[in-house]
């Protein structure tokens, strides 16, 4: 009885964002692994079992999953956005590692997903038109002076950052203090832009410049973009401008 | 009569990772705008005009794109990956710029894909597992100077980097340069993985170290991962090892 372990992306929630690779991995599996909101996006489906668990729990969640597999399970477990960026990939791997090399044989496959930051990116224009970084603020994995040193580097790279999980219930303020780090390094100017929910009905999105960031919102479902010194806003007639980050690249050369 | 314009992320290139957005789009459009290679790609249909178009003209072709939706047309300008990465938003915006603001009315939409980093990591395991950079390796829009300085910055903050466009007929060594100079920044046995053509017929993998991977052929349909200094292997009973950056870090802190 040989099973199988996926680690599938779903996007950042509706089904037309969802690959046909992820949705016929789902209709598949015998069971479904996965932070409780997203096991509670996908359809109940005869037969399938559902294993929702609790947040921080991602390394016991993948031994959890790594088990049924082992057990002769089809496994999915599920993702928002993309599996492999800030999301459960790394976490089945750490798993993986943790077991002798002849219990790795198993078939284990991820699927990509749509992540949070290209949809973002998609609603807003093009700010990730050139090279660009993706960095959690998260300190629960990483001491906050490591996130300060790669605030640091990607600046002086003049990158395009995109942030992930910008603030939490235990760290409402870390979204905060990074831009305020930014605000000595890069002008005050600076293109940021806040998308919210991005694929869901309460969708938003603002642009705005680094000083006035500093005082605007954020939850745990916001990605933030920050531009390099050249990204700039294209305005529309009405609503929100897009943001661009141009092809060419001129400045600090 | 009133057009539109939609920015399309093909993904990779199977159907597999194609969104239902894309596909939907693709199937409505009366115009597909692009780069010869992904116009083929899609299935002609009755009815749908086909501009397909060289490389190097992304500017040009954007021009295009937008004067057909102007005059009523609902135009599909596509790229392959994602269109906000190292593609065809830019290009679209950069266009749209160009034009006077009551000109930009117009409906635009980008449609977001699998970006080829996605889709490569996928096939790794969870090389991206934490704070990463994308950077794009030819210098036709920006000099050799500012890639250095990027590669630098990215090595400083000790990222996990992903080149796009690592090498092209016009250069054949740049990504050997940036692997030199990134030797003299990192240490030697820092996980360098190859992810070539990924999702087409002769998709291959290798991965290597910074020392080797310098001698390493790759070309433009290579996708390459730099790791930090934590990024690791995760040996499999058979087979190109998996990757894996954790999702915890302590280095540099």
């Amino acid at each position: 009885m040989s099973g199988s372990l996926s680690v599938v992306g779903l996007g950042p929630g509706p089904a037309y964002w969802l690959t046909p690779e992820a949705d016929a991995v789902l209709k598949g599996a015998t069971d479904l692994v996965g932070y409780a909101p997203y096991v509670d996006r996908l359809p109940q489906r005869p037969g399938q079992a559902r294993h929702a668990s609790d947040n921080r729990v991602e390394l016991d969640r993948a031994h959890a999953a790594l088990d049924l597999a082992q057990a002769g399970r089809h496994v999915a477990v599920v993702s928002g956005g993309d599996p492999g960026v800030f999301a459960m990939a790394a976490a089945v791997f750490e798993a993986v590692e943790a077991r002798p090399v002849h219990e790795r044989d198993l078939p284990i496959q991820v699927v990509p997903g749509i992540s949070a930051m290209l949809a973002a990116a998609a609603r807003l224009g093009a700010p990730l038109g050139h090279d660009f970084c993706a960095l959690s603020l998260s300190d629960n994995l990483k001491p906050w002076t490591a996130i300060e040193r790669r605030l640091r580097a990607a600046a002086d790279g003049d990158f395009v950052m995109a942030f992930y999980n910008p603030v939490s219930k235990a760290r409402p303020d870390r979204l905060r203090e990074a831009l305020a780090l930014l605000g000595t390094l890069k002008a005050s100017d600076t293109v940021v832009a806040f998308a919210r929910a991005i694929g869901r009905p309460t969708e938003s999105l603002s642009v705005t410049t680094l000083a006035a960031a500093v005082d605007q919102p954020a939850d745990m479902s916001t990605l933030v973009i920050v531009g390099s010194s050249e990204t700039r806003i294209v305005a529309r007639p009405a609503g929100t401008p897009w943001v661009l980050t141009p092809r060419s690249y001129r400045a600090g050369a």
